[in-house]
C-alpha cells in the first residue's frame, strides 16, 4: 500500500470489467476533479482528486497482484513480479522495463493528459498476461507527480527530482498559490517530502522507459493513422516576470503620473506574441497572470506573468526570451516601473533514443513518427536512461482544455501496440 | 444592537482614552484586515475584517449613548437621542443631519479610506458634547457597506440600494469571486438580504449628509492646507469584458491554430491607456484581470477584465469606453475570439449642493473647494438629498494602497472641521 493511499477517497476498481480495457478504466475516473460547468478537469498535484486517482491506481495494481511503492520522491511504482519472488528486493528490478505517465493534470483539462498512458498500461499488463507472455526481465508501471507543473511551477518535477535534475533544495522552497511550500502540501497529503532527490541507484536498475500519451496536436489526424512514435520533443521553458509599479486609485491619480505594471505586462504579451510569431515554428504564450492586489478601481502594484517558450533550436528559445525581456524593459523604464525575470525549467530539445525506437518500429511497422512541443517524463528521463513514447490519436488536435478527445478505438490501439512493445522489450 | 453585531470577534473600545480623539479610534483598529507582509488592508464587505470594525463601530456608538440600528440594507446608524426620548421612534429622526462614511476596503488599501470618515464623526460627537451643543435636530452616524464595490463589483452599494439607484434584483444577483450570491454572503455574516431596496422614507428624514473622508490626491498638499470642501465627483464607470477563445496547449499548437484571449485582452489593456490620455484629465485603468484556466502551459479559453473610466464630462466617458470597445472588438475578431462587455456601474458627475457648500464654508473660511475623481456614497446620495464633503489632506497623495495616509494634525484638523459644520448644521 502507498503511503498516500487511504488519504483522500477511495474509488474501489470494479474488478474484471476493466482487464485489458483503458476505455473501462478511464470511465471509472470520468468524474474526479471535473468541474460541474464544462470547465474540465482539474487535478493539482497532492489535491484531493489527485489522490483520489492515486489510491484508485494503487487498487487496480494491488487488484492484478502488483507491488506498489511510493518511492522517495513521490513516484508510486507498481512492479510485476515476474520472478515469482519478492519485487520488492533490490535484486529483483535490475534492468526493468518501466511505462507509465501521470495522473496530475493542468486546471480545466481534459481526462486523457496524463491517465491515458497510466491506464494503457495497466491494460497492457493485462493483455500479456492473456497471452501467457512471460517476462525474462521485470515489468514496472509508473505514476509521477506534478508533471504539469501548474502547482509548483516546475514541468515534470517527480522525475526531474528522480534524474537530479532540479535540487532538492530548490523544491523545498516552491510554493504554491496558496503560499504553501511544497513540504507542507506534500504533508498534507500524507507524504514525507523530506527524502526527495536523486536516485541513481533506482535509475540504474531501470533498462527502458516507454510513455503512452495522447497526442497534443493534430498530427496522427492528418496521416490518418492511430498511433505513432515519438521523434523528439522541442525545447521548452518557463519563466516568470515580476513587473512592479505604484499602486494608486484608479480616479484620482492622473494618467501622467501612473507607474503601472499592467501597461508593462501587456506589453510583453504583445512582445511574446511578436517575438515567437518572428520564427518559424516557434511558440510563445501567456497563459497565467496575476495582478496585486487586483482591484477594479486599484492601479495596480504589481504583475505576475509568466512565459511559455518552445522551438526545436534551443539557441531560438533563448533568443526569444532575451527578446521579450528586453522588450519588456524598456516598457518598464518608460512606465517607471521594476522588472524581475526568473527562469523556472528550461528543457533542451530530447530526441528519443534512436535505438529504442528502432526496436518500437521493428514490431510496429509503419507507425508514423511524430515530434511534440509539449513536455513529458520520458523527455527528463531520456538524459539518463533509453526511453521512448507512444501517441493515440486526438481528434481534435487540442490539449490542455476539455476539448482533448481520443476515439475509445485509438484508446484500445494504443493498448496493443503499448502492449507488443513491452512484450518485446521485456522478452529479450 | 446591531444584528450584524456580535457575529465576528468584538473589539471592545477602550474608553475614555478615545474621547474626541480620532487617530486614538484609528489605532484601535490598525491591525484588522492587515496583510503581514506590508500588502495593506484587505476588508472587504461582510469579511471577518469589516464584521469586526462594525462590531467595534457599534460599541463604541453605544458606549457614547448613541442608538444603533442597521436598517434593512445594511448601513448602520448610531443616533444622537438629542430630544431625550426614544430616537428610535420614526418622528424623532426627521430632518435629521447624517454624517459618516464605510469601514469596508479596497483589496491591499490603506486604513484612512473610509475608517476616517467614521471615527472622525464618532469623535465629532464628542466634541459637540464637550462643547455643550444643544441640537435642535437629530444627528446620526452611518456607516455604509461595500462603498468600494470590491467584492460584488458595484461601488457604494449600500447607499445606490437605499436611493434606489441599484434594483435589489439586481444586487440579489449578485455573486462574489468565490461564486456566492449576495445574500449568501451577507445571510453567512447575519444579514437578511431579502428587504433590501430602496427606502424613501429613511431618505426623506434626512435634511444633509455630510462625509469625512482622506484625499484621494495631492491637492491639499500642493495648496499646503489641511481640510478642503469637495466640489464636485467627475463621471466615472466601470465595465466587465469577457473575451473567450480557444484553450488549447501551449507547446503543441502552432502560433497560427491559435485562438488567445490573452492577446486581446492585451489590446484592451493598451487601448484604455491610449484612450485616457487623449483626452485632458480623463482616466482609463485596467486594475482586475482574470485569465481562465491560468496555467502556464495552456493557452486561455477566457479572460475577464474589467475597466475603469472618469472625466468630468459624462459624454467623454461613454466616448472613451466606446473607442476602447471598438478597439477590443477588433482584437477580439482578428483573433478569432468573441466578447462581451457589461456595464457595471456608471455615475454622471456629481456636483455637491451648492448651498450646503456655501453654509459649510461660512464655518470654515479659507477651506479650499477641490473636485475629486474618486467615487463616494455622498455622491449617490447627492442625488436625493443636499450633501457634502471634507477631505484631509494625504501627503502621498496615493490612495487604494498603504501608501495611503494622514498626519495625526490633520486628522485632528478634520474632526475640528468636521464639527464645526455639524453644530452649525444641528442648531440652525
Amino acid at each position: 500500500m502507498s503511503v498516500l493511499s487511504g488519504r483522500a477517497g477511495t474509488v474501489a476498481p470494479s474488478g474484471a470489467g476493466t482487464h485489458g480495457d483503458a476505455n473501462a478504466l478511464l470511465a471509472e475516473i470520468e468524474g474526479i476533479g471535473l468541474a460541474p460547468d464544462g470547465g474540465g478537469y482539474t487535478r493539482p498535484v497532492f489535491s484531493p482528486a489527485e489522490l483520489r486517482l492515486r489510491s484508485w491506481f494503487t487498487a487496480h495494481a494491488e487488484a492484478r497482484g502488483l507491488a506498489v511503492e511510493t518511492d522517495r520522491n513521490g513516484i508510486i511504482w507498481a512492479w510485476w513480479d515476474v520472478a515469482g519472488g519478492p519485487t520488492a528486493t533490490a535484486t529483483a528490478r535490475r534492468d526493468a522495463i518501466v511505462t507509465g505517465s501521470h495522473l496530475d493534470s493542468v486546471p480545466g483539462g481534459g481526462n486523457f493528459d496524463g491517465p491515458l498512458g497510466v491506464v494503457s498500461a495497466l491494460a497492457a499488463v493485462d493483455l500479456l498476461r492473456d497471452r501467457g507472455v512471460r517476462p525474462v526481465r521485470p515489468l514496472a508501471v509508473a505514476v509521477f507527480p506534478e508533471e504539469e507543473g501548474s502547482r509548483f511551477g516546475i514541468a515534470c518535477l517527480g522525475s526531474r527530482l528522480l534524474a537530479g535534475a532540479v535540487a532538492p533544495e530548490r523544491v523545498h522552497a516552491l510554493v504554491d498559490d496558496s503560499g504553501s511550500t511544497f513540504d507542507e502540501v506534500a504533508a498534507g497529503a500524507g507524504f514525507d517530502a523530506s527524502g526527495i532527490g536523486p536516485d541513481p541507484d533506482r535509475l540504474g536498475d531501470i533498462s527502458a522507459f516507454v510513455e503512452l500519451h495522447v497526442e497534443q496536436g493534430r498530427g496522427l489526424v492528418d496521416l490518418d493513422q492511430p498511433v505513432a512514435l515519438a521523434g523528439a520533443i522541442i525545447a521548452h521553458g518557463r519563466w516568470h516576470l515580476r513587473i512592479e509599479g505604484r499602486g494608486d486609485h484608479a480616479g484620482a491619480t492622473r494618467m501622467a503620473d501612473r507607474s503601472d505594471p499592467v501597461i508593462v505586462a501587456s506589453e510583453a504579451i504583445r512582445s511574446v506574441r511578436q517575438r515567437a510569431l518572428a520564427v518559424d515554428d516557434a511558440r510563445g504564450t501567456v497563459g497565467r497572470i496575476k495582478v496585486v492586489p487586483g482591484g477594479t478601481n486599484v492601479i495596480a502594484s504589481a504583475v505576475d506573468l509568466w512565459i511559455d517558450v518552445r522551438h526545436r533550436d534551443v539557441e531560438r528559445v533563448r533568443r526569444i526570451v532575451e527578446q521579450v525581456v528586453a522588450d519588456t524593459r524598456r516598457a518598464a523604464e518608460a512606465e517607471d516601473c521594476t522588472l524581475a525575470v526568473a527562469e523556472q525549467s528550461f528543457s533542451p530539445t530530447v530526441s528519443f533514443d534512436p535505438e529504442l525506437r528502432d526496436r518500437m518500429q521493428a514490431v510496429l511497422p509503419g507507425a508514423p513518427v511524430l515530434d511534440t512541443g509539449a513536455g513529458h517524463d520520458a523527455g527528463v528521463l531520456a538524459a539518463s536512461i533509453p526511453t521512448g513514447m507512444l501517441f493515440v490519436r486526438n481528434p481534435s488536435g487540442a490539449s490542455h482544455t476539455p476539448a482533448e478527445s481520443a476515439e475509445p478505438a485509438d484508446v484500445a490501439a494504443g493498448v496493443e501496440a503499448l502492449a507488443r512493445v513491452l512484450e518485446h522489450l521485456v522478452t529479450r
